[in-house]
């Protein structure tokens, strides 16, 4: 096990009916901030919840932060946040308006152009602004966790942060605010929150034994979740195990001590930004190739991830680690997550510029091993067409 | 699953040569009070290392927290922090040194009889002394929670407080401050650590999906690695594991949203109170006659249990439960720790005595169903002759 660092200091508020916790969770003598996307917020009655919760507090609120949320629209939100003296933000929406309140929260304290927070990762935050969030779609981990991504729509670029000093306060998780999301939404959660905990597990082995079978735990439930999910809208405890299992995902605890890979979000990410295609989807493009054309270095945890996960134990080990990827690309598409680039009508052109994009970012070493050249890239490509 | 909130903002310093960290944890103007147990600190050189990383830093030292830390022994440390003008206190050892500080910090700031705060359950702090922790002895999870139990002699009470405010700020876990722990603890740490887990875990099902993989992960793991610290003393990773996995045993994570057993503790704390009995021992003596006594409740869980921990599928759902049983009380025959009241010396009168005890202490109704009454307590004592 590698030497590791944990330190997770927000607050989950879980379950039925929580949104009402705002009413101590959040300073009475508070000037707020609500932030949130487009019109559900509004329209499934969440925000009339919180702006209940929050009583006679000085409630200000700026919507339109967008998935994938831009500079753009955040500094307009700071901008808000400066001329009214706001002192507590609250997100309420999913992992783009968190993400987005992250960034407020630095950039409003900010002395300098606050575009170089994303430029430098976040390693320049000295302070920001204390927030909280509601959750209302399952899939990042951004409520749990101190980092967020940015996107500047004039440079297109996509940067990503993180700072002890941007983790939520605290954030209230209620299974039942999921029960209006768009299937479509739902199943890029399961699928998110998957890639999320395959990035920090199928790697190599350095016997961290609570963290793989933290990990296969999660895997595990969302293979038992997914089907429930979709299968029906008002099923609780199918909705609370998918939002504690996404959470769970990406707090750090999973990662923490073990060796981590990310080149499927990194390969992911390109293909977003060129094709616009929904960040869950391109992960369940690129994560079935990138296991096959990696099988060499992943080779001993592929078969513990057949073994343990999907309880392929016979036959050959190239056989077993096929039908284990095999059966990752099935559970999919199962849930509705087409794998292919050629589903996306997407061919060889498409690789030729997702590569040269790779390349202008600097995505060359990519991995647990830092050996996925932009070479492996494209091959790992060419294995999703 | 359950409404629940998951708090923990302990910062976690895991792996070899951490104990230099201390340098930048610790305030640079703190005047310090080490706390710790007896010589083995001394001797092994932690307390050298420990000095040594605080530099120039005002540095105090208490020894002599003995194992169920004593009233008395804790309040001439808190005579000391006041005496002393003492602003940061720093634990080295195991749970009980842990827990011992826990109550120094907050006895400090107490406003009357520090008593007050074991006899209300820590629900009267209202302010603490910041701490951490040097972790030597993996066991008890005091380490990243907030709890403590404190015993006074005089008149022999045992008592358990809570506080979100008694969190230490940092925990130093170096694996290979173990190396030096007598066989005799290292079992003991390893079947505490697998009894909490149970008394969370091995109740009945509330569909807590990624509850009960955790849970289940942590037991997989402790059966994995118990064998192999007890047979090398100096495989970092088995410790690596042991102690990671005995911190999230008891950090509040695999409780949240599910329901608590603890009857386990409660009389076998009483085995402790009455007859010295090392703690995790009367944890052994005591569980596996009460998974059968209760098995009735438990019957969901106990086949759970059965098939993922022990790979039990084949028989009578009743012959499976037997086994899993068995296979418990074998596990911890197998770390060297007996589990029946006779291999103690302790026969029919001591359960007279014992139940006298949880009369006496109001323990009338434990278990996740409240059910365990002196009559089924009594059952679950002859059990274990």
């Amino acid at each position: 096990m590698f030497n590791f660092e944990f330190y997770n200091p927000t607050k989950i508020v879980f379950g039925r009916d929580t949104v009402t916790r705002l009413s101590t969770l959040v300073p009475t003598n508070a000037r707020v901030l609500i932030l949130f996307g487009g019109a559900s917020a509004q329209k499934n009655g969440t925000l009339d919840e919180v702006k209940a919760a929050l009583g006679t507090r000085e409630v200000h609120e700026f919507s339109g932060i967008e998935p994938n949320p831009s500079y753009e629209t955040l500094m307009r939100a700071v901008e808000h946040v400066r001329r009214e003296k706001i002192d507590f933000l609250l997100a309420v929406g999913g992992g783009s308006v968190i993400d987005g309140t992250k960034f407020i929260a630095a950039a409003a304290n900010f002395d300098g152009e606050p575009w170089d927070i994303a430029v430098k990762g976040g390693a320049n935050i000295t302070s920001a602004l204390p927030f909280g969030a509601v959750l209302t779609l399952p899939a990042t981990g951004s409520e749990m966790n101190n980092g967020g991504v940015v996107t500047r729509k004039s440079i297109q670029a996509k940067l990503a942060f993180h700072s002890p000093l941007v983790y939520p306060q605290f954030s209230i998780l209620d299974p039942s605010k999921t029960f209006t999301l768009p299937p479509r939404q739902i199943a890029n959660g399961v699928v998110d929150a998957f890639v999320h905990t395959m990035e920090q597990y199928l790697t190599y082995p350095v016997n961290g034994q609570v963290q793989d079978r933290f990990a296969e735990g999660l895997l595990l439930s969302l293979i038992e979740t997914g089907p429930l999910v979709l299968a029906e809208t008002n099923d609780y405890d199918a909705r609370a195990n998918l939002m504690w299992v996404a959470t769970l995902a990406l707090n750090g605890l999973i990662g923490a001590g073990v060796p981590q890979d990310w080149a499927t979000h990194m390969i992911g990410h390109e293909l977003t930004a060129q094709y616009d295609i929904d960040h869950a989807r391109t992960l369940a493009i690129v994560l079935p190739s990138l296991l096959n054309v990696q099988r060499g270095n992943k080779h001993a945890k592929l078969l513990q991830y057949a073994a343990r996960v999907w309880n392929i134990t016979e036959g050959s080990e190239e056989a077993r680690i096929d039908q284990a990827i095999q059966n990752t690309r099935d559970f999919f598409e199962s849930m509705g997550i087409k794998t292919r680039l050629g589903d996306y009508e997407l061919g060889q052109a498409a690789i030729d510029i997702v590569v040269t994009q790779l390349s202008a970012h600097g995505m060359t070493k990519l991995g647990e091993h830092k050996d996925i050249t932009l070479e492996v890239s494209r091959k790992i490509l060419e294995g999703a067409l």
